[in-house]
């Protein structure tokens, strides 16, 4: 044995020796997309791999390598292009296109005006109606959005947040004005507010109430809808705000323990609403670095689910997961690029054991995506899953010496973080001193800065520009869209009963200034009624007050 | 230790008892693209892998991670998309559009009457000039082709068997005008005869000669032209024709080992030429089988080289290759999805360590490419070298339990066939016997069959259809190109001096005639003095005889 193991480390040296006398290639930096040293080579002397402790079996403790004992054997991820724009027509239709084509779930993107908790009909919504989502602001909307859709069959996922409570309490009454009990509904609703203060900025209350707003949907999903996923536990726009890798993995998992923080504190136990929490990656460019975040990311959840908030029931451990591809890697230049850009940003994400995943349509830096651009997408999905036969075997990058090292370097990097976000006094401490806004803006400009020095190409942009870029059809949207949702809307408000409107406007108030009070039941009663969603917000303005953030520079 | 070994000894039975009491998914069979079943999971348990032995370390035996001690840090794969069509000045057109968009290294593709020996004013020649490659009959032909190219500059790779010695001697002699010497002239001749007659079936002569030309191309270039590959031994066309991976692997290296036993026999040693050696092979849709292949590849060329052919120069052991995506894996319907499927073939390929990469075209499996098509396929290569970061680290995927697995497995099987072939009598025994053929065709029919059984699902093919396809341009040639062809010929003949080509033809007919003479010197006098491509193959056929195949089944 000894003379094997002298001969290995003869041969790394040796190696070693030749490598650094050659000349190696100049202008492009050898570090990752997040701006990591990386290796020129990882040997078994490199890395340490302790197969038991680190790795272990699908389904199994640490979960290194997939959260189920089967994965792509037994299920495929579900495939799931986010969608949503103008009115709830248009998009009830596109959704029943993606069905027809193959998609196996639906996400649904809301505007800017239900994001940010006021109706279509609002002064603050002008020009935003049904633009980068799809206008809802009342129940009948909701109605229209999943009209011969059955919720039943379907899973959903809705990427809304700081009124996220009010989506879900609407998308149950319409669930089961269509017959279908809450306890059936499959679903996940994203409800990831800390992400907002930290990268995406669409906030509207205060950190404490929006934590309790969370809370109140983990406590009444955990009673009420067993199938639903109440929070979407999202990195997607940390990265896309400029973060790396590690910055993505570490604040994600830390907003994730801050909400398993809250629902304790709450007196839940956690074996009763952990199993549904839900995360959402991105899946960007440099691929081994992603592949190995999704591995390091389900061996630090499930440690510290069971060591740190001591979790007994195995389901609660395993980390699950929706990828995207990242929007930010698109171009407008040479669009068909994407696709090229987007079919290896999925590989990576099916590689680390997604269980759900968008991919972006390749005109998507440009407008909406058409019709046959989304469609194109999910073959690209397709092809991977039906074509390529990495669904065959699971984790098949396991053991590869370098995806070993990086899923090592990034849980190390991961650590370092949570270290330094206690020592601020936990994730709102640190969100309130712009600490991760910071470190992402330091990132995003680093990256930025490399571009232009060119020490990171990119096709199309700083590298290999042409000088046409290829026409390609554009989706356009219906200019009277906003006056139709507008009309909608003005029709639905005058058939309510405006007493009982009075009444649970009345009730939301009161309810939301009483601490600990659950107020998912008042806001199911509310939609019934006919509240809409920016008159419930407008009441919880009054109450809460509204949440400014300070300058990051 | 021994506490650890046993826990892991448990959790491999513990997964394999849970995933046993699973439902699988149904319908799709669990096996690689080539049919071959495939693990649902690797573990240490499952491979053995000894570190000295099996992988070593890049540019030292046996080169399974790779050729060179640094890879694509020292220099990434050259971007070498195969072109050629129409007239001589439609290509070279082509061929200055790609470099100036980035492409790195040329590869010309001749049409079926170059590559069947005879010229473009042949009765056998009508309706195929320039159709599927361009027409080259005359040394004026190949000017055309390369001018204003600087030989000294670029790489060149020529597809071309039968007539590849005339073709190499053409090239010579335009570069020599250009004022770059033969040895400075860089690039691959296809050459590789054993393989049309196993799968492409473009061949004229029978075995005999056929090799004897081979042999003097190898005893020629380690001579005079010692940047040049005379041989590209192909793997290629034998996966095109519908062979499994682990076929493709064998007969290749099979092939390969032939063409150096006919060097051996001629007398040289098997350090003069076998570092100019090259190999060629597919990209196809099976992710890790295909990395799985080049890796194998390598570690069986180095042992059978250095143990049986006693190399001792260390660059006789590389298998060097280039890759081209699978053509057979595109499809017509939906032509687009096609860019994803090339961009996963083609990271395959970065990732199994090429040295040069064409990715098709998606508009292949519909014509011939287009401009923008082909540049998009460029870009393809572009994003994979400067935008995922896979270029970085050296053989990345080394160390993973699966890929490391189907390593062992493609050489086993490989080691497999080259036995039935040595019973055979070796390959030109085989090949008489159509026992490769009959491999082969048995694999097309295998898989041909999983698809019509929907046991293997083809995207847009046998699921996920549309009702239309995408409309995308498509590349007309100019129908007047055969007469102007032609026209150039006629033009080009008149102008000889008929005498000296009488003299050539003579002197070409009585050296074939002369087994062990080196026949490169002579062509290239004839080429120099206007004999054409038809012409010499025409004196040949006299002496040598045509080959017909007898029928596989």
């Amino acid at each position: 044995m000894a003379r094997v193991e002298e001969r290995r480390s003869t041969g790394l040296e040796a190696w070693r020796a030749r490598f650094e006398s050659l000349r190696l290639r100049e202008g492009e930096a050898f570090t990752s997309i997040s701006g990591a040293e990386v290796e020129p080579l990882a040997t078994p002397e490199t890395v340490e791999i302790d197969y038991g402790r680190d790795l272990g079996y699908p389904g199994a403790f640490p979960f290194t390598r997939g959260v189920y004992p089967s994965m792509y054997r037994g299920r495929l991820w579900t495939m799931r292009q986010f969608a949503g724009f103008g009115t709830a027509e248009e998009t009830n239709a596109r959704f029943r296109y993606l069905l027809e084509h193959g998609q196996t779930g639906l996400s649904c993107a809301f505007d800017m005006p239900a994001l940010m908790g006021v109706d279509s009909d609002s002064p603050r919504a002008v020009g935003e109606v049904g633009r980068e989502g799809v206008a809802v602001a009342s129940l009948e909307d909701m109605r229209v959005l999943f009209a011969g859709i059955p919720l039943g069959e379907v899973s959903t996922s809705m990427t809304i947040n700081s009124s996220a409570a009010i989506a879900l309490a609407m998308y149950l009454v319409v669930g089961e004005e269509q017959g279908v009990a809450r306890e059936r509904l499959r679903g996940t609703i994203q409800t990831d507010i800390l992400k907002e203060y930290i990268a995406q900025k669409e906030f509207i209350f205060p950190p404490g109430p929006s934590l309790r707003l969370v809370t109140d949907m983990v406590e009444f999903c955990a009673a009420e809808m067993p199938l639903w996923h109440p929070i979407s536990i999202s990195g997607y726009h940390i990265r896309e705000a400029g973060s790396t890798a590690a910055q993505e993995l570490a604040f994600t998992l830390k907003n994730g323990f801050t909400y398993v923080e809250w629902a304790l504190a709450r007196g839940l136990d956690v074996d009763s609403f952990a199993p549904r929490l839900s995360f959402f990656f991105n899946a960007h460019l440099d691929f081994f670095e992603e592949i190995a975040k999704y591995r390091a990311a389900r061996r630090i959840w499930a440690r510290e689910l069971r060591d740190r908030y001591g979790a007994r029931d195995e389901r609660s451990l395993l980390m699950r997961f929706h990828t995207q591809t990242a929007g930010v890697s698109l171009t407008w230049q040479q669009p068909l690029v994407n696709v090229a850009r987007t079919a290896i940003e999925a590989l990576a994400a099916v590689l680390g054991g997604t269980q759900s995943l968008h991919t972006n349509s390749y005109d998507e830096a440009l407008a909406l995506p058409t019709e046959d651009a989304v469609r194109l997408a999910l073959r690209t999905q397709q092809v991977i899953a039906h074509e390529t036969g990495v669904v065959n075997t699971i984790d098949p990058l396991g053991g590869s010496y370098h995806v070993e090292a990086l899923t090592n370097r990034l849980e190390a990097e991961a650590y370092e973080l949570f270290h330094r976000i206690d020592e601020l006094g936990g994730m709102v401490a640190a969100i309130e001193q712009n600490m991760p806004q910071r470190e992402i803006a330091d990132a995003a400009y680093r990256y930025q800065q490399e571009v232009e020095a060119e020490q990171r190409v990119v096709v199309g942009v700083n590298r290999y520009q042409t000088e046409t870029d290829d026409e390609i059809p554009i989706l356009r949207i219906d200019p009277e869209l906003e006056r139709k949702q507008i009309e909608r809307l003005h029709a639905f408000k005058a058939r309510r009963d405006s007493a009982a409107v009075e009444r649970r406007i009345a009730e939301l108030s009161e309810a939301a200034s009483v601490d600990g009070r659950n107020l998912m039941p008042v806001i199911v009663d509310a939609v019934s009624d006919g509240v809409t969603l920016g008159e419930i917000c407008d009441a919880w303005r009054t109450v809460w007050g509204t949440w400014r953030e300070q300058p990051v520079f």
